[in-house]
């Protein structure tokens, strides 16, 4: 048997440990010996939980106990898991979390500090869909081309809704808080910090790079408004919250944003709380992995099939992906450098010689315009609603600030990158 | 390094070699040794290929060879590759197959066979999708409820094309062998038997039964007309070609067939020569896994994978997913036992007390009337087109033999089923 002790008993912890129980029997013959959820660490013994595993508040102990075989640890928060996951480490107990933000922050550490011990993190990315799993071990023949994932349920469900049902942003998103899909203050999860930490550890993964969330762009839902999505129909797109990862020779780009994505695309017809990631290699073309992001069951099934896999063969792939150095020759493009299609929500007065100085400025940015709505909205003003070709960063950026300058606009332009 | 034989050098097997070669750095560092092609078998030395590796048509001296660590059987046919694999192991050689026939048939006794040494074959399911690595690694925690697979591209890509273009069987069968999505004779793809020995493979893994095609329900694309496909517009479906498992307590359904899937469901959106594969797990829910099911490179993609893992860590997971013996208690429906609902399509005299007749008969099956639609067709005949409830195979085969024996159809009854 392989004792387990969880740190942080929660909605996922109580999950592990009554799964691991409720599916002993299977989960015992694929792994060939039994995983015993020996002990939960919680921080107040008082309060009611529904999980059937031995609680104490004292995680040193736990630590320090020699028949503990692996530390799941399901704290959340940054500094303090890092922690006790060395600790656990030290004393050479295998690891598996599902801390998204300690990995955003010190995986290339923990990949050192842990050596030949297991240290696996499936549950960290994407809940219950394998994607470490398909990217780590399914795709190394490739270079990977690109990562495009959707991959915080908060987002996809709210911007599912807006879309498909026309609500409001403010409305949504206290509907997400009263289903629980968000929290009081969401920002974490509206604002793209989440979906970033989960990016990033793709991002190593596929290409070898360190990189941490300041060093990357990151923008969330909070500004998407019913002209955009008036335009997304009317030129067949979606609007999803993104994390994109591509690469061209030696330079890698890695970027949170919502984006515009073409209908048809498979990853459009990612819905609901629901993730979904197309990765695309050289070699094999473009693949999508989906399930659920969220959920004490499904964040579970990840944490548990790293238990299987330690069970079965203790270290199997480098932490990271790589057993040797790569990514030292790839650059990370700074968000200047970022080269897409770009959408525009510009607001101006609604009389002659507008468009004019609107085409003018972008031309003169080298920014050419491929598709166009312009709609009257009232108080003698229009919304002028525009999809460019490929353009950088710093152009739309230069035209964007023109625009503001020249007072051309009568409100501060609004911009949304388009995915092909 | 690892030295890498490849036996059979065709499409799969020179993209093998050359892809070892072009992504050679990026393959190096992730598997922390070169992986080296270092000979061909072909039967044939004087045939053109597009590939630099030395080639022999002496497979015996491969096998001697003690240098040579793993063995790549790329061969097509079942007992020749049998015994290939066979001696490969006794010398202690890993092997990585695609051959999906070789596994529908000795899996079992290559799992047992091979004992310690490495045995992968994710190429032989679903092309460059990493399914097995999903199934036996990613899901581990679960009883799986179902799988549903597209896994055959020839049938995908016509069944796309007569659902959204309106092209006839005939013609889109013609059209696909032009464009080498078929072969000469058809009949192993369009027939099902494809599909079948990869949803055995996926059966094993996921319940640890043994299952031979013999003994399951195969049914091919060939009998699919346009009124079925009028039948799913009308009602919102889309037509695949399934290979479908499911368990309810200890019984087991394994089957392959066409069937009727709701245009909503993410199985239905995977068109053209694209496979796709939705595993339900009770913990997880639903997860699904998209990609190019065949092509040199997205082929030798999969076989490379496996390599990088041997390389990584020698056998990883138990081959089939199961270190302790699981299935012995589960049971293998027969084909009358299916639960399913059914589409049929009756041709029926255009005139009164047909419609009474064919209820009645339906009737006294325990078989009632979900869908229909009439349709008159010339020559006073029309068709019935209706769907079921959930009905047993047993009931609807009755059904269909009363339809005939009463002559109330002017022709054999048309019946595809249909997946919720």
């Amino acid at each position: 048997m392989l004792k387990i002790a969880i740190i942080g008993v929660g909605t996922v912890g109580s999950s592990v440990a009554n799964i691991l129980k409720k599916n002993k029997e299977i989960i015992t013959a694929r792994a060939g010996v039994e995983l015993v959820p020996t002990i939960g660490v919680v921080n107040d013994l008082t309060k009611k939980r529904n999980v059937s595993i031995d609680l104490t508040d004292d995680i040193n102990k736990v630590l320090e106990d020699d028949s503990i075989d692996i530390i799941v640890e399901l704290m959340g928060g940054i500094e303090k898991p890092y922690e006790i996951v060395k600790k656990a480490l030290a004393k050479k107990k295998a690891v598996v979390t599902a801390n998204k933000a300690l990995l955003a922050y010190h995986r290339y550490e923990l990949e050192e500090f842990a050596q030949d011990i297991p240290f696996e993190y499936e549950a960290a990315v994407a809940g219950g869909i394998p994607i470490i799993n398909a990217l780590r071990e399914g795709l190394t023949a490739n270079n990977i081309t690109s990562i495009q994932g959707i991959m915080n349920g908060t987002c996809n469900y709210m911007l599912t809704k807006m879309i498909n049902e026309g609500v409001k942003y403010d409305d949504i998103l206290k509907e997400a808080q009263d289903l629980g899909y968000a929290e009081a203050d969401p920002t974490f999860d509206v604002g793209g910090f989440d979906a970033a930490h989960k990016l990033l550890i793709l991002g190593s993964i596929a290409y070898g790079i360190d990189a941490k969330p300041e060093d990357i762009l990151i923008e969330g839902i909070q500004n998407i408004t019913s002209y955009d999505i008036e335009f997304a129909k009317e030129f067949n797109y979606s609007i999803k919250l993104l994390g994109i990862a591509k690469r061209d020779k030696n330079n890698i780009e890695l970027r949170v944003h919502p984006a515009f994505v073409p209908k048809e695309a498979m990853i459009a017809k990612v819905d609901g709380v629901m993730n979904g990631i197309s990765v695309i290699g050289d070699k094999v073309g473009e693949t999508m992995y989906y399930g659920p992001g969220a959920g004490g069951d499904a964040t579970a099934s990840a944490v548990i099939a790293n238990l299987v896999d330690i069970a079965r063969r203790g270290k199997g792939s480098p932490m990271l992906g790589f057993e040797e150095d790569y990514g030292e020759k790839l650059s990370l493009l700074s968000k200047d450098e970022i080269r897409t299609k770009y959408y525009l929500r510009l607001e101006v007065a609604d009389k002659t010689g507008v468009l004019a100085k609107i085409s003018t400025i972008l031309g003169n940015c080298g920014i050419s315009i491929e598709k166009m709505l312009q709609k009257p909205i009232g108080n003698e003003k229009a919304n002028l609603l525009l999809a460019t070709h490929t353009s950088t960063e710093k152009d739309i950026l230069k035209a964007i600030a023109e625009f503001e300058k020249t007072k051309v606009v009568t409100q501060k332009p609004a911009m949304i990158r388009i995915e092909a």
